[in-house]
């Protein structure tokens, strides 16, 4: 996950300049030949990239085409040492600098590196985390955020069932997405409700807000009340169903990967659309974003003749969301909170009596920020 | 643009149930025939839609594989009325519920249909505005508004020299997107920066915060003073320029298109990175999102033996986006705001003395938000 896990390279033990390369041979006798614009690019030195901004002030069109290292060598500390050999700068690479560059050719590592796929048997071993700990401990934070990357979904306990503790956690984490539903809203009945959310009505299993152009990345779902008769939560992986979807109906799962489906959102103040595939395919052919919305579904971009295969393919996609072999149910109890991804965990609810006190408070944060939450937690670790 | 320049249709004029599809014959003697399972999933009546939220209710899952219509017919206001085979349900289609959903398979049309392509000719004729026209009338505010969309950025003149009136003009589209610099920025510069937007630096063309995994959509940039010796602004079409790339060298924008280049963004409290190619196609083929960025571009996520193609590109592409042929440069005056689409348009500067005045402040709005108001705007004219 972390750079820590990277397989550790022979060192450097020869250098030699090659025209416009420059040949490094390793301690195990292998050798491999760099690009001397890539490597000229890549110089970090202070008069490279800005010291303090870390940005670079280097500027590559300044080089000339036929650039050339006029010397290479190993350094005594085991860094590439470069002259070059049009104006006699000087750059020094080290085994970071390698690492960090030449790892970048392998699969998309973001947002999902290699999750572990769930289904319904996921509800005797659900990661549960204890909220004065992830407030305190930046090490159980890090194992919360870690399993929501990795699980897709992990439950936080012992939260005070206070309206605004989700705005403290999610401050743990990062700041919030704001959507048009706002920084924070509140899952309850509302008189005059402008999504099916803010009803009693059930809802089926689905990814929030996918009418954006990037839906919100990690949802925050905290408890604060929950007497209402009916109501429970149900919570599946979506990437789960996708491989499922795959190996029983390829032909469907190839509709769903190609055909993108419109996304409407409206109401007195917006109206905003957006349209994708509700399978998208990741650099390694696996599902890398489920968007699955029947409320805000408005049509498939399909042409007239292939519809009845889309909707073919899509009531099979939405018949095995709604499958009991993939499917999460419990009762979320108030102090609880459940950490979701929204690309990944389709998540929806039965239908409860609106008299009753059902509450919850719900808060996004994208994925960027959350990402980087976890690797400033592991660069200080 | 709107709705109403689609092509207007001939009237239904009659109908046919035909076991899984639905003939329509209109008045021109041209029949089609919809797929029932499309039909029946677009039934917009009270029990299937909610009739505030406007979500789907009803669940396609509870109707049979095999749905059929019982009877078609035209309505006296000319809608089509199909008599459902399973539950007797009743649903009628008119003339505007053919053209949301019959017009969706053309090329996708967010977030940029049809951009007219500009070059260093603008410069005469760059589309102005006035800020108490756009803050007072509907009409004033939606052609900025297009003129963002549709050429890509818009100068407004006349607002006030007053911190926070970007904010103010923001709120008269929408909310800001909130970034690792906050929601509103302040261009000076600093003692220590954390981006070389905070130098006095000379910043060559680019597009902001290439690292986030959807980078800003509209920048709004109001000048507040600018006496300091420098600092001009520079602004070029990056689908222009990537038309020109696609024309000189076929080779180069096809590498461009293809491989991947690593983003990332490090400071004391953040840690974001994203990898994408520097020119996006859209469905249509043409260029639908540059990033570009040579400040914060980690390396090219290509292998060894591509890399000197993709610098070869990379610098080519870099080459035109400095070409004067495209480029438009011009001293921002105090009170002016240009706003812009940061998915298309490189932005730069000249250098600039430190000890100068020189003041801006920046703000961003995303595409959804951005777009949703123009429809909003279009919806009550």
């Amino acid at each position: 996950m972390n750079q820590a896990s990277l397989p550790v390279r022979p060192a450097m033990a020869a250098a030699e300049a090659r025209g416009d390369s420059v040949r490094v041979v390793r301690s195990d006798g292998t050798a491999r030949d760099y690009d001397c614009m890539w490597l000229r690019d890549g110089c970090g030195c202070r008069r490279c990239r800005h010291p303090q901004t870390l940005e670079r002030t280097f500027n590559l069109l300044g080089v000339p085409r036929d650039l050339a290292a006029a010397s290479a060598e190993i350094t005594a500390a085991g860094a590439l040492k470069v002259v070059w050999a049009n104006d006699g700068h000087v750059s020094e690479y080290d085994a970071d600098w390698f690492g960090d560059r030449e790892g970048l050719t392998g699969p998309h590592p973001h947002p999902h590196p290699r999750p572990w796929l769930w289904d319904s048997g996921l509800a005797t071993r659900l990661p549960g985390h204890d909220h004065a700990e992830i407030m305190r401990d930046a090490e159980a934070l890090h194992a919360w955020l870690g399993a929501i990357r990795d699980t897709g979904l992990a439950l936080l306990r012992g939260a005070p069932c206070e309206p605004g503790e989700v705005v403290r956690i999610a401050e743990r984490i990062a700041y919030p997405r704001r959507t048009n539903f706002g920084s924070r809203f509140d899952v309850v009945a509302l008189a005059n409700p402008n999504s099916n959310a803010y009803t009693g009505l059930e809802i089926h299993g689905h990814t929030d807000l996918v009418f954006y152009r990037t839906p919100p990345g990690i949802f925050l779902l905290h408890c604060l009340a929950n007497d209402a008769a009916g109501g429970d939560s149900t919570f599946a992986d979506g990437f789960r169903v996708a491989a499922a979807l795959r190996d029983e109906d390829p032909e469907a799962f190839a509709v769903l990967t190609r055909v993108p489906f419109e996304f409407r959102f409206r109401d007195s103040d917006y109206d905003i659309r957006h349209r994708w595939p509700l399978i998208r395919l990741g650099e390694d052919g696996e599902a890398a974003e489920i968007r699955f919305n029947i409320q805000c579904m408005h049509a498939p971009a399909a042409a007239g003749e292939e519809m009845a295969a889309v909707y073919r393919a899509y009531r099979k996609f939405a018949a095995l969301i709604d499958d009991a072999r993939f499917k999460l149910r419990f009762r979320l109890a108030p102090g609880e909170v459940i950490g979701f991804d929204n690309s990944r965990v389709v998540h929806g609810r039965t239908a409860f009596d609106e008299a009753g006190g059902r509450h919850l408070q719900g808060i996004y944060i994208d994925h960027d920020e959350f990402l980087s939450r976890i690797r400033m937690l592991e660069r200080s670790a």
